[in-house]
């Protein structure tokens, strides 16, 4: 783009090396798992019935003992990932860019930058330039999934704004948000695209490429409340590309079945027929918060970012 | 960028025909004024008054008769370039981007997306990567300069919130303003920048570009309540590139000899002797306003461009 150098400085070099770290590689690494559910697990035990039920990725968290949740300990990521062969995602604090190279270097698939985690860096996502591993960032509107990808994120999750609620309700407002907003963007006027990117705080150049390509420059899982097969389904039918699943689902007699349920939902979305079968006979499910609970707790920070 | 699609789709030809209308040929454009003073003329003879004194460039406005001001009729513009050879600016609308078809194909040499004119459109700006001809746009802190290079303009004009208040106070805190940002900008730590474009509502590229510089990627003028040499070589001091004149000037008895000492005065910025030269003997300049005046008219959409 030599004749246009104005605008266009930044791609070559400015914010990474893209031999070393293309983008389009972890993009691609990515979508590699739509179609799939992502189960977070606490144990290898989780994890082995998370592969064997057919989930496509496991992520792995400890479970939050009260005060600052971090980075899982890199053993016990050492030792799911000799129980499973499927890949796995680790989870770092928001700007904690040293937890990234840390997981990076024990080798994880995926690193999740995660507002379930508490947030290091108040102001500053990790520059996920910097990293060869692909990231997946939370989002709850069409700006930030696209400030996320900005940052380099070759995914995005939409998510509500509660921990552990359990209920879709959160999650099915995010991804008619973000699927909405770009319906709104596919139509409208080119002129009109510089506004718009300020409206929603997004790079024009993103905002741009998304209204060409009619959806999220990259994979969209949901996240947040999905633990029967028709939640999955849902989420599949209103556009994403697959779902995340909470370790909460591991709280019933048989995990393996809901899983397994869970996994065919999203693979067979849009059949009934099917979706009936597999909805058929479960264990009881979480039971879920409703939104105005104490109980529910707030995480992210609304609106920062 | 093969390598890296996801974030370079829109540069070839999304936003514009590169080969049509090169926004780098348009920068160089603007570029030749710089160091120079940009004088407002509503006829031929100030025109003829101000090519004579030494201005680089006249923009060319009809006097406010009340009510909505619009680009002026395209005969004056004839008329006034029959009259001088120096390049000549005309003034469209805000969102006018007809008003701005008319101007190029009168042959003006720059168009001003002036908000000292009437809005036409107040969501969106003219899509300036349309037009072959190089445009001016206001700006008063630098995330609105940023989102108007975005637009395609070549150039920017920091200016203040008000119309003839003959106030120097407003431009000074405008540049100070923009020139601030950028130092702050030029300072950041790399994975600052996304942040940092969010806060200003500026697209990440051209925030990137800018910090890789040092400054804006385009010319920047200063205008509004520029009357004596002092008020303009302090502009220039400030860092600007040089001066927009309003057409208050030609109220005194000797307006060429005004004209001459200002034009005198940006070439001259850094030179005291010099300035305290063409300072002397001057007539008595535009009285100007008082912020706080009532007469003083505001301008502008605070905070929404």
């Amino acid at each position: 783009m030599a004749d246009d150098g104005a605008v266009t400085v930044y791609n070559s070099n400015a914010i990474t090396d893209p031999k070393k770290n293309t983008f389009s590689i972890k993009v691609g690494l990515a979508q590699a798992l739509r179609g799939g559910a992502i189960l977070e697990v606490n144990n290898s035990d989780q994890a082995k019935i998370a592969e064997s039920a057919g989930a496509c990725c496991i992520i792995v968290s400890e479970p939050v003992v009260g005060g600052i949740s971090r980075m899982p300990d890199p053993s016990l990521i050492k030792e799911i990932s000799r129980s499973v062969s499927i890949p796995i995602m680790g989870k770092a604090r928001i700007g904690h860019f040293v937890e990234a190279q840390i997981l990076e270097s024990v080798g994880v698939d995926y690193v999740d930058e995660s507002d379930t985690l508490a947030v290091a860096d108040e102001d500053n996502f990790i520059n996920k330039h910097n990293f060869g591993v692909p990231f997946v960032c939370g989002c709850r509107d069409l700006g930030e999934a696209l400030r996320r990808v900005r940052e380099g994120a070759a995914m995005v999750r939409t998510q509500g704004y509660f921990n552990r609620s359990g209920n879709i309700a959160e999650t099915v407002r995010s991804v008619r948000k973000v699927m909405g907003e770009v319906r709104i963007l596919t139509n409208l006027d080119e002129d009109e695209l510089f506004a718009f990117s300020k409206r929603i705080e997004a790079p024009y150049d993103i905002v741009a490429q998304t209204k060409q390509m009619g959806r999220l420059p990259v994979v969209n899982f949901a996240s947040g409340g999905i633990v029967t097969p028709a939640d999955a389904a849902l989420m599949m039918q209103l556009g994403c590309d697959g779902v995340f699943v909470g370790p909460e689902i591991f709280d019933c007699s048989d995990p393996y079945e809901r899983v397994r349920a869970i996994v065919q939902a999203v693979r067979n979305y849009s059949d009934p027929r099917m979706l009936a079968e597999v909805s058929c006979g479960l264990d009881e499910a979480m039971a879920g918060l409703n939104l105005g609970e104490n109980r529910v707790e707030h995480f992210g920070n609304r609106g920062t970012y």
